[in-house]
């Protein structure tokens, strides 16, 4: 991989970042200047004023979302700071404009407090049509996101949603291929970070919709083994994972936890299990390892030991998790329903819009292809009409 | 002009506002999406942490300016609030790219209270590479320029500093077209908002370059007229431009301050000055009456007065006094030299560079055109240089 990085290092060089701004007016004549600026734009300014809903028609509001981060928790990198998670969210920009048509902008933020960050992510909403949070570390991703929820634009903080969101979507159609129902699975899910709280939301069916199916079991495990109520040294989002999840309280490690599982989920670390693991599990386990840039088991290894699926994070193996799979389409939809927030019914029509996409699942296709274009567009459609639906839009 | 609002209208519907984000780099396959973004990406990332400066390389910073507005002062609309300014902003971003290959983005805040703005300011600042405020209403505008100076970004209120930069310019040209210095001229501003007062700053030589010659008197009004230092119900500022301008204290309205002077800005309202008026002034008076869209004086009616050179804000007429002859090379130039400030050094090179354009000035053609290509391409280089020889670039 050392030639990916190089490369990539040359790349931003070269082309100074990866987004640009471009005028959709001309501007080659003092008329052309009339029209989009003074005296001109007094109009448009004046609509907006006596109706606030036609900035969606006459602003790039309407269409742009901005990608929000502090830097705190950047892929592998951790809290690398704003100026440096700036590529990060460039390259976000850059997949939304690719893959919906979304005109997307980085805003890194030199503020770490949820109280500061709240107010300056509210103050610069007028903007936008949507923020898509990203790469702000547990918990106070939970914070933040849920004080956003009310500020009149939809908020999602990717690293929770949108990969819960693909990863269900996975779930449900490697349950679809082994025949059956996700009340049948057991499941055990390592890493309680952004990603695990929200997984194990969706698979709990916490405020979920009503096309909800919980899994039969579930437990949740940290560096500290399984998470239990009370556990010592527990914060309050673990108290609440394991009171949904293990309310009877049995502790043990990932390994034990392991044991006679269906499915494993790991959104934690590399290099933490081997093919023994997975010969505990039940048969024909489902293992999906998406710790990045190395997964929690080698696909190779993870098969060694007798898994039916393995998904990972990586483009370099069958059955990639990637986010890109769902926030484009989320955002572009609740953009074009005008959507005032997300709600759990958009979410979900965006997990069934996806796995639709898959007609038949096999072992090595449980999620449609990354750059599968009808993605986005599919996911889009389900998620604005969800929305019109729910009587969430402008 | 009632066609060119109509027009501005259906265009900003038609394209749903002014400006779009584009990708720079090619996205079209697994190998793209691994530079581009993870797990290349992170090599970037890595550089800039190790080197903040790095960013200025390797992401949109050297190359992108904030248009920042609490749409407090917009046009002459007024108080507007942030999303009505909207179209504004996204068109003083459109002219960031087409005058000067500046990529600008419009960031429109829901906020008021300085302190809540520039923390706010400081907060976003790592995104970009300069911050323009705009359409901040004054006195609030200049407290907030005033403490964002020391952000690492350079910060500039265009209403302040742009105007007046090339009412300077237009004012250099005038007396070398009269044969005269500026040490000649007695000047009367009407008006004592973001403009006046950064015009009265220039023509004082406050805080200046060495190479600035002051006027020999200057007298500024605002609505209740001559301002005096200790005037009954003078804020802190207008006392600052009472001591700088008339420390003895004559008073009398706009009218009385004009006789005998030889030179009238307008930065107020329109419709408030009559042939009568430039009659009494000194022997062939200069006026610029840029009050927008109606100056304080029509260019036929300040002539038949016995004007020998009228400027406006206006297309419409000759010597326009447009901001776009500044702004666009004065960031261009700060980005090019990655300044961490404007220097009052850079806004005097943006000054010279200005009224050097301009080889022999006639009454119609003191300033150079808008759209002459060469401006801030002069500008910018002149700033930078500025910025360099002043120690403040990164």
């Amino acid at each position: 991989m050392g030639d990916i990085y190089d490369l990539s290092l040359l790349r931003h060089r070269e082309k100074q970042g990866k987004i640009e701004v471009r005028s959709r007016m001309r501007l080659e004549s003092i008329e052309d200047l009339s029209v989009a600026y003074t005296p001109g734009v007094a109009r448009p300014c004046e609509e907006i004023a006596a109706d606030p809903s036609a900035a969606w028609d006459l602003t790039w509001k309407g269409r742009t979302v901005a990608v929000v981060s502090d830097g705190s928790a950047v892929l592998g990198l951790g809290d690398i700071g704003p100026m440096a998670a700036l590529p990060v969210m460039e390259g976000k920009a850059a997949l939304f404009r690719e893959f919906a048509g979304v005109d997307a902008v980085p805003v890194v933020l030199d503020a770490r407090e949820p109280d500061d960050i709240v107010r300056i992510v509210e103050a610069i909403a007028p903007t936008y049509g949507g923020i898509n949070l990203e790469d702000i570390s547990a918990p106070r991703c939970f914070e933040i996101e849920s004080r956003l929820q009310d500020i009149g634009i939809p908020v999602l903080h990717d690293d929770q949603h949108g990969t819960a969101i693909v990863l269900l979507a996975a779930v449900m159609n490697a349950a679809k291929l082994k025949g059956v129902s996700l009340g049948q699975l057991s499941v055990v899910i390592n890493g309680a970070g952004a990603a695990g709280r929200a997984i194990t939301y969706l698979l709990t069916c916490q405020e979920q919709d009503e096309r909800c199916i919980p899994v039969g079991s579930i437990r949740v495990c940290d560096s500290r083994g399984v998470i239990y109520p009370g556990r010592p040294g527990n914060d309050a989002i673990k108290d609440e994972i394991g009171r949904l999840t293990n309310p009877e309280g049995g502790g043990g490690d990932i390994h034990s936890a392991m044991a006679g599982a269906d499915v494993f989920i790991g959104v934690s670390k590399g290099g933490l299990l081997t093919a023994a693991d997975i010969e505990r599990m039940a048969p024909d386990p489902i293992v999906f390892a998406m710790a990045n840039p190395t997964p929690e088991i080698m696909p190779d290894e993870a098969e060694r030991g007798g898994a039916l699926i393995v998904g990972t994070g990586r483009s370099d193996f069958p059955n990639q998790v990637n986010n890109v799979l769902a926030f484009p389409g989320l955002f572009r939809g609740a953009l074009e329903a005008r959507a005032r927030r997300f709600t759990k019914a958009m979410q979900y029509a965006a997990i069934e819009a996806i796995v639709d996409l898959v007609d038949e699942p096999t072992p090595h296709h449980i999620l449609p292809p990354a750059f599968d274009r009808s993605v986005p567009v599919a996911v889009a459609h389900a998620v604005a009409d969800a929305a019109r639906a729910g009587g969430v839009c402008y």
